[in-house]
């Protein structure tokens, strides 16, 4: 079973402040760079893994898509998700994403945002796999595993007074334990090439592999994404069938 | 054009003596993962791009290849190359890269090793690309981009006695100078992503991406290998039409 940090009271209550929490989407700064990568979403069955308060199944009804499938582990969450409004469209279920058990091929697109990747001890490709049709495609981000590699996550300054992201432990697939809202966060570690090459052993093709980097906009809007410049912090990657 | 630092006296010294110019493909770390992702090289046409001492030709011919062009920047690398025995289905010939004009869809497999394309302003994709036939394929092995990201690199401790890499500019691709072998040695950073997109984009099939990890055996053999447990150092990438 995944850990359930996100109905674990400080943890819910930091990620309820974060941008992408309080703006949705648009407070994502990734999700320019993600939606670019999205197939038309008109007229597709869509499963949401991590859907989270669910934005983006909103998103994707507003635009179209047929039905869509919000699968989250945190009831707190999914509260909050069926309190945004009812669409008789949108199915928000509870569901331990590490051990679901869903018809195979029955959606059009699988979608995951950040943070549903990392939590899972097998990732989600497995599910990807499972839940996508045979003409289906996928679509997510996830936190990018050399933001995730270190034992010790953090910036550090270098002697020339430099930002610097330092990395160890990169080929060492594995859990990691962190603090980020709340002490004793477990993540999982992969590669780049084992995310990817799970996705390529399971018959899907690679459309696209996205690094998310600030825009001059973004920069400009908030500055403070200037340093995601120097290091990798999310992954994107667009693959189909 | 490209740098030729390979026929400056200090560098090619000192070239010459790593492992991988003295002992050949086995002496090269990645080489078993890189020759695992190689199609049978039985009856193909062959380029080789940044062939060296043409220690790969050489060994595509021993494996049945049915002809191999090298290509080189360096006249003191050819020179080595041609010297280590004459085969008339091995041709090597002096070009720069950057500024290569051969038949397109000559070859059924475009091959390069480390540190050819980082010296390269555009990578060597666009080669690829262009050589490769209709059924052609790709593949090859880079410096990974985290590892030639940083302003300046190199291995750091932190406060709890870890070994770490720690990167800067990732997301700002462009020149690198570094000083390897000798000074002021010019590479080019690109990401993962714009690495591999550029071969999706030009209608390549990501088959298979490898990111250098020493066995438990090379490390037993050669202990200063552990350290590259830490940072991906290689890339490596095959890719079919």
């Amino acid at each position: 079973m995944a850990q359930n940090i996100y109905d674990q009271a400080d943890f819910f209550e930091g990620y309820s402040r974060l941008d992408r929490s309080v703006q949705g989407l648009d407070g994502a700064p990734e999700w320019p760079a993600l939606r670019a990568m999205l197939p038309k979403v008109d007229g597709l069955s869509i499963v949401d893994l991590g859907c989270g308060f669910g934005w983006f199944c909103r998103w994707a009804r507003e635009h179209g898509a047929k039905e869509v499938l919000g699968l989250d582990l945190s009831e707190k969450m999914l509260a909050r998700a069926r309190a945004a409004g009812s669409d008789r469209n949108i199915n928000y279920e509870r569901a331990d994403l590490d051990e679901l058990s869903l018809p195979k091929g029955r959606f059009d697109l699988a979608y995951s945002s950040p943070y549903t990747m990392s939590a899972m001890s097998h990732g989600c490709s497995r599910l990807f796999i499972r839940l996508s049709s045979p003409a289906g495609s996928s679509t997510f981000s996830t936190e990018h595993p050399i933001f995730m590699a270190p034992t010790n996550p953090g910036w550090s300054v270098d002697v020339a007074g430099r930002k610097t992201w330092p990395v160890d432990r990169y080929l060492v697939e594995g859990p990691r334990t962190t603090d980020w809202l709340a002490p004793g966060v477990v993540k999982h570690h992969r590669t780049i090439g084992t995310t990817l090459n799970h996705l390529i052993q399971a018959g899907f093709t690679i459309g696209h592999v996205g690094e998310f980097r600030p825009t001059d906009a973004q920069i400009a809007a908030r500055p403070e994404l200037a340093e995601e410049l120097e290091r990798p912090m999310f992954l994107l990657v667009q693959a189909r069938r």
